[in-house]
């Protein structure tokens, strides 16, 4: 194991961790808040252990990380910003008790978005803006994760989408990963800034746009309001629909967009699910609440489609309690926390493309079943994917439903009653944030046993790693003849 | 497509049909019923039609099936002894309603065991004696289904687990197929005359004790008693218990272990997992039940016991109510009704062994992450498996779960609460009969929508006919150029 270089890493990730910990500062300043203090003393703590760990490290530093090396380095880098991200709270003494700090920083950086907070408007406007950055900062962190990392590691079928998903490959787009990642950056944080402009077009402040954005682009959920982007005007809510809708696309199409090359952005399959997927679900529970409440149509239409939107990205903002739909309205917002947004996104769970693979599987057995002597071939976007891939990509699929089925059964065991536990499980594993039972929309967290919420955390991380790279680190082989 | 032949195949099964309908007019004479002349009539109906269909296709027949004609046969053979299967029903009046009836037959012959009786004891016992009969035939179709039909069609992966997951070549065993299903068959009955035996030691007469052997072996679920098993002593329910482990053992095992062959049965992948499922999940129900009741031990594992090999058999017998136990324990039961017993058994469900592949095909991948150069395969009984036929059998995982949500979706929309379409459906797609929600043990299906039977008497098909047989008839493909 190259410690060395491991702490290195986790040097330099504090020390952006800590610059960006000032930011917040700004805020007491211009709302004459007493955190400045608290939030300071948090900033130098973490600059200075990231200082600590970058430079004790540099001597014979050799700059290689194995595999077991980088799954483990992954997976560690969400605990510690998690662990510096608390300071915080804990110094300003906003949030009380150890594990409720614990679940809301981890629910930040992996951009899953639940709460522990039982009055969000009750907190200094400064603590609220580093919540809702570390959303922002979790996004950032998932841009180099899915450009990056998780190809290279063949996590998750995640080599195959880079290729063939996304219908670019790497070395096409750009000879250097890093060159890459800061191109992605360059996209999310200008769609960052351009919905903060645009929300301001509506009756919004710039505080609270810019938190709305942060949150939005990083389909993280957390929002400045008590009753969420409800909050807010029709106006700033179609905003926030459009852009949770992009932050839940590819962004390697957003760069293609860009570039003008839009015959290859509309005729990627996944696109075109996630947009049929959407409209179809918005229209079937449109018209169930227009059944149930003679709501007025573009009121119900609304509803529908931001609640649809959000829950498929995984953001989770909300502008209704879909808990209080008929049934079958939020049966289908359940299930859509297993559907997630589009592969290269900072969307969370399971991803469309997955669906549409294993979609195209099921077909392709039934070909073989009648043609057994014929060769059929599943082909993504043009290019061919083979019985191996197909494997490790479904692999996923039954690994994250053993995740969220284990994870049920020890909510269950803890107390929670069968709903709540299923819908909770599957919003953190999802990275939703709101989920069914008593952890609604119109809910939070606090109730939950203290237990529960270090698993909810975990699930947290384990989904938003996208499963392998953390539950690789709990098998024996992982640990085997590595020291 | 070769009419002929397959309206011949469907005159003998017939004919078959009519004869074992003779069998409750006995029971009719026994007890003084008046119900002779129905089943009567109901018994030559199907004879006359039988014998028609038989003699009327003999001339110029070609005794070949393709593909698509096997499939097709295969699913309207459960179709056409259901609709004759009603006659009895009918023709004495015991059941009103069409889709009622509908229901109850097909939930025999599927050996799921739902039911829409209120008050099972006010039926004529002879009626009830069909009841219980069509679980039996059923599960001798089910028999030749899986030693000679699925293997050849290579569906759900079953060309895997005749030759690799069993332990046996097809070939191995004997040369004739037709040969092999009658010593499994011979296996099925004498176990069922064996149980009958051994229950009437117990406090038990011959009519209740033959009734529920053909239940149990055939792994049904129907009862003659309201309470269902819970109606007999604690030696009947032992006896009961330990049969419909049997039950959901591999046939060929039974096979083999009569054949002296115990080291092949007892290092069984399947066979051990069975059973260390089993246990572990009885202790833990135990230990719930200990917890929050303070029972006696004996009962607390006794109820315990019964109701997890009555589930992941896919019975459905019970001694008592589950949905009684803290949610913790039926949350475990609901959970055991995606499990399923071992493939070659009368059982319904996913089975043990795709949960075995599954597992040991995510171990592979975590193999295959840490040493991406290196070749791993996945063994099953000391044979390899390929990553074409793990495929095969995710694929069919991958379906299941994918009817199983689609079905509770359109529950759900038919004004079915969120619990119980997903019980019932889970139920009654795995063949295990009662569910969670308004469908547990201590209830039924009579209240459900006539639309949501109709559902869910087509869902029991496609569960017992491992899903694609019935759902490639579904798919444009499968009727493109056939005639
Ligand atoms: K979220
Ligand atoms: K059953």
């Amino acid at each position: 194991m190259n410690i060395r270089f491991i702490i290195n890493i986790f040097g330099r990730v504090l020390i952006l961790l800590g610059l960006f910990m000032l930011t917040p500062i700004i805020w007491a300043f211009v709302y004459g808040e007493d955190t400045v203090g608290g939030i300071l003393a948090s900033s130098l703590i973490t600059l200075a252990a990231g200082t600590v760990m970058y430079f004790g490290s540099l001597i014979n530093l050799r700059k290689e990380l194995g595999l077991r090396d980088s799954y483990f380095t992954v997976t560690f880098t969400w605990v510690v910003i998690s662990l510096f991200g608390m300071l915080p709270y804990i110094f300003t003494g906003t949030i009380v008790g150890l594990p409720n700090i614990y679940f809301e920083t981890v629910s930040g950086f992996t951009t899953t978005g639940s709460s522990i907070l039982t009055d969000i408007e009750s907190l200094p406007k400064s603590v609220l803006f580093w919540r809702s950055l570390t959303h922002w900062i979790g996004g950032m962190g998932i841009i180099v994760l899915v450009v990056a990392i998780l190809p290279l590691l063949r996590i998750g079928g995640y080599n195959l989408f880079k290729n063939e998903a996304s219908g670019i490959s790497y070395e096409k787009l750009t000879p250097k990963t890093a060159s890459t990642a800061k191109r992605l950056w360059g996209v999310y944080v200008a769609l960052t800034f351009i919905m903060t402009a645009v929300l301001m077009f509506g009756e919004i402040n710039l505080y609270d746009a810019l938190n709305h954005a942060f949150s939005t682009m990083a389909t993280g959920g957390f929002s400045t309001k008590n009753e969420s982007v409800g909050a807010f005007s029709a106006y700033v809510q179609y905003v926030v629909t459009f852009f949770m809708f992009l932050a839940g696309v590819n962004f390697y199409l957003h760069y293609h967009f860009i570039k003008g090359r839009f015959k290859r952005v509309f005729s990627n399959v996944e696109l075109r699910t996630y947009v049929t997927v959407i409209l179809t679900v918005t229209i079937m529970i449109a018209l169930v609440i227009l059944y149930a409440d003679h709501a007025p149509i573009e009121h119900a239409f609304r509803d529908a489609l931001f609640q649809v939107i959000s829950i498929i990205t995984t953001t989770g903002f909300a502008t209704y309690d879909y808990l209080q739909w008929p049934t079958p309205a939020w049966t289908l917002i359940f299930l859509l926390m297993f559907v997630g947004a589009c592969v290269g996104s900072t969307g969370g769970g399971i991803k469309v493309i997955r669906h549409v693979v294993s979609f195209r599987n099921v077909v392709l057995h039934f070909k073989r079943m009648l043609h057994p002597n014929s060769v059929s071939l599943l082909k993504i976007n043009g290019e061919v994917i083979d019985d191996e891939k197909v494997s490790s990509l479904i692999t996923f699929l039954v690994l994250y439903l053993f995740t969220f089925i284990s994870g049920s059964i020890i909510m269950v065991f803890l107390g929670t009653d069968t709903l709540t536990a299923v819908g909770a499980v599957a919003a953190n594993l999802g990275g939703v944030g709101p989920g069914i039972g008593t952890v609604g929309p119109a809910s939070n967290y606090y109730h939950i046993h203290d237990a529960g919420k270090i698993v909810l955390s975990f699930l947290m991380i384990i989904g938003r790693l996208e499963l392998t790279t953390v539950i690789i680190l709990f098998t024996s082989m992982f640990w085997d003849k590595y020291r």
